[in-house]
């Protein structure tokens, strides 16, 4: 397996996200055609957007806060899986070898919260020239019951587990913006931009872009943030929006 | 998390397995209300019957024949999940707080066909509470895209990961049959049995009664092959059917 390029959709680039459970075909139908362009080993992730975050809302779940009913588990993880078929459907008919996993079933946290997501299968449909499609989930928490995971903390860690060349972010923003709402080219240190983040956004259970780039950092391999248009100059090797690392 | 018991409902008992796509929903609805029942630590492994079998017929898949076809994976698992749905539902609808797990999500094998089956997550679900629900799958097979992971594979697999109590093998028969036709009380070593059983079953892609008995040898926990009628039974703790070990 060579070293793959790991690649998130935002919740509110594949979903209309003020619409509960709602598929933004038409901008799902142009990154697929982006996506199916990129000829190399690549790992595909989205976010919940309108489905994902409307059923953990309602069931008072999000990444510390677990539920143990499992109604809700169910609720949330079906939601994700009829969000993900879309994804992975839109991603096949343009011609991608995309294939669902739902990291509900392989991902656990420990007590502390501590993620542990075992990367044998994704690792093993790289190597057979699938697409792996991962999707934000719940996930089984010690002492919590299930909590969210989140898209986000799904691209740090298999990036990290994978050895990523290069990781990608799309979402509804063209890349990390300072104060004066320009889109900085990029960011080495939190301190940079960090008058400029302030706390997670309100209405996103997983944290907005302050997190994402804390998470980002983090990572030895350059990521880049951007919006829908930056999908295919991110796939053919450029540097659209921000750059981390 | 204390030992758990293994529960497999055999794809000839969850589906008309005569039938391609048919859910044997009466049955399901006798076989959950007999689950539900049970108070303690439970994983359910449902097979493919005419769901799975037959996708992975057409697409010429079998547990050493792979498939590099990324529309076979898609056509195979989201079979599969149907079924699983169908499953998880009917639990859920008695009481059994269901969870679903999907085991292309998870598991690997190497280029020896050895079987890897990270269990943190379904681990976690039972320490909160939940009954995981997992079913024959696809899995990632190096040297070989994607085979058929058996039901009966998950059963040892977990049994041993999991350190079961007991094991439980729900099947269209009421035990491992001698060659009168009746049912062998019990089964300590593959040569009493080796007459009667002769091969496969080469209707069924995954195996029939041969290699079911060989691989429940191989385990510590005592297991016992039963049908329908067997369930509530060996939930209740006695010795329906077929004991093997």
């Amino acid at each position: 397996m060579s070293e793959p390029v790991v690649l998130k959709l935002g919740g509110s680039v594949v979903t209309e996200k003020s619409t509960p459970e709602t598929i933004a075909h038409d901008q799902l139908e142009t990154l697929a055609a982006d996506v199916a362009a990129f000829d190399g080993s690549l790992v595909v992730i989205h976010g919940g957007g309108s489905f994902g975050h409307h059923h953990a809302s309602a069931h008072g779940v999000s990444r510390t806060e677990g539920t143990r009913d499992a109604a809700a588990v169910r609720a949330v993880t079906g939601a994700m899986r009829e969000l993900n078929d879309a994804v992975v459907g839109a991603l096949a008919a343009a011609g991608t070898p995309a294939v669902p996993v739902h990291p509900f079933s392989v991902a656990s946290r420990d007590d502390e919260g501590t993620l542990s997501l075992p990367t044998g299968a994704v690792a093993g449909m790289l190597t057979a020239g699938f697409v792996p499609v991962l999707h934000g989930d719940l996930v089984v928490h010690a002492g919590e019951g299930a909590t969210v995971l989140s898209g986000d903390e799904l691209v740090t860690e298999l990036a990290r587990r994978l050895d990523a060349a290069r990781v990608g972010v799309c979402s509804g923003v063209p890349g990390v913006l300072d104060e004066a709402g320009d889109v900085v080219e990029r960011i080495d240190s939190y301190e940079e931009v960090a008058a400029a983040l302030g706390g997670s956004d309100a209405t996103d259970v997983t944290g907005g872009m302050a997190s994402k780039v804390r998470e980002l950092l983090a990572l030895s391999a350059p990521a880049y943030v951007f919006d829908a248009d930056g999908v295919g100059p991110f796939l053919a090797g450029e540097s659209p929006g921000t750059r981390i690392n």
